[in-house]
């Protein structure tokens, strides 16, 4: 048992998360992490991934049994993915110092169950170890089974990818111009320096969806409409591109972070939705979690394409900020203020 | 040759279309029929299909390369699906006095190509040869691929049909329960009496949109959520339906007649789109057009299903409206006021 710090939820957000004073969304307390039992593990955290679903979780308006991962409890450490090491093990499948991918809280230390610990696999070409939170862990699947399964992306299609400098896009644009092959691919960001980013990754064009010329530029960057959507954002820029589909198109609805932080009234709401029934479009939610039987199969193709120089996963496609747990919650904040590119990492 | 009336568009419709004043959408002419040539026909026409679908091709803000039937160039007869009689013939395949299913338009007489013309066919039991626009037409195969293929709805599903008592809706309600055998299917129309209809049909329960209580009734009416939502009418109710939707849901998306008659900046807009991700729900726009190849396939089975006593195409599944000619726009207009129940056709 050991002394540690944790982030706890103190008051759902029903806005932008508030970092400090009366109406704080997290408070930062100290506790026991407890011993390990048998089949458990002590771990220590070293990198936590920063994640848009984790918004989900502590928002002020969302019900429970619409969530696919329940809502944190007020008092609990908020939730998040990471890789730790293991402190102290009271398990046969995990030795003192192994490094683990696991689910567990903003909680510098932490026991949890061993089985819920994955054991780092070791990583080609001398690639870091935190890609197994983005490119080549949920990130990198999400973009995987989205842009093949979901919306079926073929060699012949004109693609749009929103969000594309994020995380899941910058992923997305990769596999759709370098793996799949596909005709054109559009990237949109929000400044010119990610969309010339994007563009070093493959992507045909990127848009700069805070240019004043956006829609024209869209409309310009499409003549012959979109077949695929893989949409990260919602919002206004859903709305446009639902007037941009060719017929039959297919959008992959993966996140709508221009909604995480409205409340009920605020939401931009999309006012395009008969294009869908015009052009006949297919539009899936959907979580990458459906596809689990099927991880192993991806990452051998990610890995794959990693060896053959057609992913590009070196240190820009990772955002990596050093931080002391204090700094956890402010760091996480980077996602819903446009400044972050790529998978943001918090490195303790 | 012979003198006709024809209806033609005079000015399209940015909000509502209208029927008088300087403003007025249609305007009513007297022409030339002109004479049929060879593997041409001279028709009568006796009844018109009333459809949604006609408004978007008189649409002041729809652009001509986003509908997969043109716009109706100004001057030109309303374009409208019709049972007429062959007045004379210069086709093999046609004689005088046959009576026929054809693309034309608000004519009362017209010259057309033989091959849009498909002759009626006899029907069971009596039925009215006007079931052809309706039941037994586009809108009872809209109906069919629109619930079996495109929604996919299964016995296990907990069904939703939206315009219950319009032409497709009411089809669908009766699909869906006596065909499929779905274990629920709630209707949702826009009257008491309407909703009374909708569960005469073999709906569950039927859900009165004008009531105040409508989205609490919708709650309580699907404490296991919806699997399938069949949208005729997109909008508010859409936006209900999808916090309403169960985990891997689908909805068919037919209609957006709330839409239809607004200007851009008044379209309702969708704010709960989220709910799409979160349920992993998939969305499909679809149109008849899309199984032409199984049309005959498909009517065997409504057919085999009327005379099983499964599907009641009987009078009130139709609002057949007598008019004059002056009254061919008015009666149309029926379909946006809320007025119309069933199948609106005109007999002229």
């Amino acid at each position: 048992m050991v002394k540690t710090c944790q982030w706890v939820l103190r008051k759902r957000a029903s806005d932008l998360p508030i970092l400090t004073g009366p109406d704080a969304t997290f408070a930062l307390i100290e506790a026991d992490s407890g011993a390990p039992n048998k089949g458990e593990v002590l771990i220590k955290s070293l990198y936590f991934s920063n994640d848009p679903s984790q918004r989900g979780w502590v928002d002020a308006f969302t019900e429970n049994e619409r969530l696919y991962v329940p809502l944190l409890p007020e008092g609990a450490p908020m939730r998040a993915f990471a890789i730790a090491e293991i402190v102290e093990s009271k398990a046969d499948s995990l030795k003192k110092g192994d490094l683990v991918r696991v689910w567990t809280g903003w909680s510098e230390y932490a026991v949890v169950d061993a089985q819920r610990c994955t054991k780092l696999a070791p990583l080609p070409n001398g690639l870091s170890e935190t890609h197994h939170l983005g490119a080549l862990g949920f990130t990198g699947l999400t973009a995987y089974f989205g842009i093949n399964d979901v919306a079926q992306a073929r060699k012949d299609d004109v693609v749009v990818v929103s969000g594309a400098a994020g995380a899941t896009g910058s992923m997305v644009v990769q596999l759709a111009k370098k793996v799949i092959g596909c005709k054109m691919v559009i990237g949109i960001a929000g400044s010119d320096s990610k969309c010339r980013w994007v563009e070093s990754l493959g992507a045909d064009t990127c848009l700069n969806y805070n240019s004043s010329n956006f829609a024209q530029d869209l409309v310009k960057a499409t003549p012959e409409f979109v077949n695929v959507y893989f949409d990260n954002v919602g919002g206004g820029i859903l709305d446009l591109l639902l007037t941009r589909m060719a017929k039959y198109g297919r959008i992959a609805a993966c996140g709508a972070i221009t909604n995480y932080n409205k409340s009920g009234n605020n939401t931009i709401g999309i006012k395009n939705w008969f294009e869908i029934i015009t052009m006949q479009v297919q539009i899936k939610g959907f979580r990458v979690m459906d596809y689990v039987g099927r991880f192993e199969e991806a990452l051998q193709v990610l890995l794959k394409a990693v060896v053959d120089r057609k992913l590009k996963i070196d240190s820009e496609i990772e955002h990596v900020v050093d931080g002391r747990f204090e700094d956890v919650p402010g760091i996480w904040m980077k996602l819903f203020t446009g400044v972050n590119q790529g998978k943001l990492i918090t490195k303790l």
